[in-house]
């Protein structure tokens, strides 16, 4: 299988989850201003919604959607630490945060990345927004370790999309919680050897 | 089980999969403005959240997130017609469409519902970003009756977040297939059901 990726975005949530599972893959690094992949090939004819990541399977299937392509290789796997089986309740409190973390903090984040829309309004609005749901988080990490009592396929979401936070302006050292969660996210050899591969260390 | 809800939000998606499963339930309203339920029952307590859905299973345990409350009740029910097992890799095209319609069209609307954005704003980012997405929808529905072959949970879902359109004055005529698409979904017997008990209809 391949992974279509581009450097540093949400993909790498993608590529931590094939490191902690444990599966070899191809990727190819997509430009996303100008959708194309480092082949040459148009991007938009991979993935008409022109986002990463997108995974092609060996069948030549294109699987879209972050938290949809780790529930897909977990299952695959059977890669139930991270993502426990059908009939396990412990399923759905990870897909409960990995849907959290896809529509509550990667989307929260969206605006602050737009171009048009203005800076008292990404100010006044989204970023307290976002710092509400930090405090959340805070005080959930004051008692767990990770999302849940051990590393499953939210928490490398969840660390991607908080990587993101300097470029905000944002010091996540503001939320000492949240702050040691990402440490010891960091220290896993899943996400070392991630971050490695896309030069982010 | 009990469904917390509010009336004509999200959580009628939930509803909707309830009667298409065939699955009984207890529904018990939530005022949003003030956090409470309609038996006088501070919200926040349930969910901190503070948001619906929320499923009460039977052993008390709380279940939130609209997409995930859906795949939980599907699996529990092996309503493989709405969502397929796991080891049926249509179960993930399935997955893909329901975390598009939660992060791309559900989170599309929020900023529409923010009374601190200027309107400028949502005239001029938020508005046309939605619109981009109807596009991608129409030319979906051009070729496809439901978002899969058959009507499957993102179905419900995506009918729920299209009802409230004319709230910001977007006429969905302009996509005849994304229409015509409403018009079939608002037919089935389980959509029906779930609209006149909210007395939506």
């Amino acid at each position: 299988m391949k992974l279509y990726y581009s450097k540093g975005t949400c993909s790498l949530a993608v590529r931590i989850a094939l490191h902690e599972i444990g599966i070899k893959a191809q990727y190819e690094a997509v430009n996303l201003k100008i959708k194309q992949t480092e082949s040459g090939k148009d991007f938009l004819k991979i993935n008409a919604k022109g986002a990463v990541p997108a995974l092609e399977l060996d069948n030549g299937e294109i699987l879209t959607e972050n938290a949809v392509i780790q529930q897909y290789l977990a299952d695959l796997h059977h890669a139930t630490t991270v993502l426990p089986e059908v009939g396990n309740f412990k399923r759905y409190r990870v897909l409960e945060w990995l849907n959290y973390v896809s529509t509550e903090i990667h989307k929260g984040c969206g605006a602050l990345f737009h171009p048009k829309i203005p800076q008292t309004v990404k100010d006044e609005v989204f970023i307290p927004m976002l710092k509400a749901k930090f405090d959340y988080l805070d005080a959930h990490f004051a008692n767990s370790p990770f999302l849940l009592d051990h590393f499953t396929l939210p928490d490398g979401y969840l660390f991607v999309i908080l990587s993101w936070l300097p470029k905000f302006n944002i010091d996540i050292n503001d939320w000492k919680n949240v702050s040691r969660y990402i440490t010891d996210v960091k220290n896993r050899s899943s996400v070392k050897a991630a971050l490695q591969e896309e030069q982010l260390l």
